[in-house]
């Protein structure tokens, strides 16, 4: 193979109770990324569509998660990659995760894979800390594995799929204001009560557990942040009342994908999921703010050639 | 139905990575209770076997657990207990915990099951607040459900029943020394670092997620805690020592059950559990304190008729 074709999908951190450990992808948003194959033994970020973003290969994410890769293998190709962007930087649905963890499966595809998930997973990391000084895995783990997982460890790396509902749904708002991740961490409390802490992993076990029983229900009330939501979204405007009319569309529950400022919904079917999009509109048709809206099934693979 | 004998188990708490929320129950090691119906409409403990305990009513834990269900129902009916302890109390594997579980499973079941699991819990609870101050359910709810349980939210009182894998085996030592549990609770710090909570719960949802999948190497991985381990083992004489050589004989992993003084241990099959008996024998071997082993599965089911 020459060159590839890959989607790569948008992906929601945190998802509540899991701050920094787990996420989810969505099935139908993402970029798309072409790969190919060089005689030239470099990276090459040859066009970038839909966005503004940097060609330098090591300012971009997907360059430098490209070139972590290539750090790893023994080989005289060269790549050049074309990033076809749909998410939008700052949205809070892992804009840098997608280029990051695109670049990664694709040349890994072109290479006969001679690296497993969890290393492309390590790869894709560099990435993110070149888009928000830290090093996560909660966006690129889902954008590679598809469906959730559950990043257990950082050190060793441990990423765990956890089984999605057939039927879940997720529905998303992005608000168009800027919030950068790096300012998002910034206001968080480095100490929380222990009683909070209790809360927050008796929530994760009830959403894993869930997502595994495909006991709606229970992954609705299981989605509940009393540690990180409290605080970020002060930084999201009408945030009490997108909740509000979130629940009362039927959603299961709702939070700010990752550092916001999108928020995410989970529905138990693709019915409810546009009721949910539709209480989003009206809340924020009353502000001046610009939005956009994706409702998707989350999705079973990750990256994948199209 | 006039009289029932149940059997009562013991049961793990915490479980490393689970503090305050996660328990399992023990198929083996537990307490036998008779419960009869009587014509005086009121609850008696007719008699206590095996340890020298309250037997005033409102002093004894099964006394109080059954009050508490007896005030939900309108009956003629009262009730005597006999209870015969084999877990002991103060061993940190819910010897309360079998007796408040074990009276009002009884009471339940002779009055053709008015109540559900989950008010059982409530009631059980009631009986662990006279106990150790605090109405925990980490005990009672597998005491009562059986198997692995996941106690989301106190408030409301949300128990989730999470599959055991077949084969998976409990060792448990109890060195004699006592700590109480209002004591045990007092040396934790109230507040905790965001950094920690954030292992805890990839530890507590690489559990649940391990038990669903029957993955022992993940369950294994998970057993950890960097929270109240610390703190706690302190009071534990050769705590270090136990857990080197319980991973050396071969087990997933260890921690402190409830609030100690008591060292569970879990392994993947009868053999394996029956090694870290051994193992932790020879730990304590060299002190001069007395100890008991236990070792057994994880009980399927919990209070139960004999």
């Amino acid at each position: 193979m020459e060159e590839i074709r890959v989607f790569c999908p948008a992906t929601v951190a945190n998802v509540s109770c899991g701050f920094d450990v787990l996420g989810l992808s969505l099935a139908s948003v993402g970029d798309e990324m072409v790969v190919r194959k060089t005689t030239r033994k470099e990276v090459v970020i040859s066009k970038i569509t839909g966005q503004n973003l940097p060609l330098e290969t090591q300012k971009n994410v997907a360059g430098v998660a490209a070139l972590a890769l290539l750090k790893q293998i023994e080989t005289d190709t060269g790549f050049e990659i074309e990033i076809h962007k749909k998410i939008k930087p700052g949205s809070g649905i892992g804009s840098s995760a997608a280029s990051s963890a695109g670049a990664v499966v694709a040349i890994n595809k072109l290479l006969n894979s001679p690296f497993s998930n969890s290393e492309l997973v390590e790869f894709a990391m560099q990435g993110e800390k070149l888009a928000s000084q830290v090093a996560h895995a909660d966006n690129v783990a889902p954008a590679i594995y598809g469906g959730f997982t559950l990043v257990r460890s950082y050190n060793p790396l441990d990423i765990v799929t956890i089984p999605t509902p057939a039927d879940l749904y997720a529905t998303v708002i992005h608000p168009q204001i800027e919030i950068k991740t790096s300012d998002s961490r910034k206001i968080l409390k480095t100490n929380i009560s222990l009683s909070q802490g209790i809360r927050q992993w008796g929530n994760l076990g009830g959403l894993i557990a869930g997502l595994f029983k495909q006991d709606y229900d229970l992954i609705g009330r299981s989605l509940e942040d009393h540690i990180v939501e409290p605080i970020r979204s002060i930084l999201i405007p009408e945030f009490e009342a997108l909740k509000i009319e979130i629940k009362n569309a039927g959603a299961l529950g709702s939070g700010i994908s990752g550092s916001g400022p999108s928020v995410f919904a989970l529905s138990k079917d693709k019915k409810t999921a546009h009721q949910v999009a539709e209480a989003m509109k009206r809340v924020y048709a009353k502000t001046k703010i610009d939005f956009d809206i994706h409702i998707s099934p989350i999705g079973a693979s990750g990256v994948k050639a199209m």
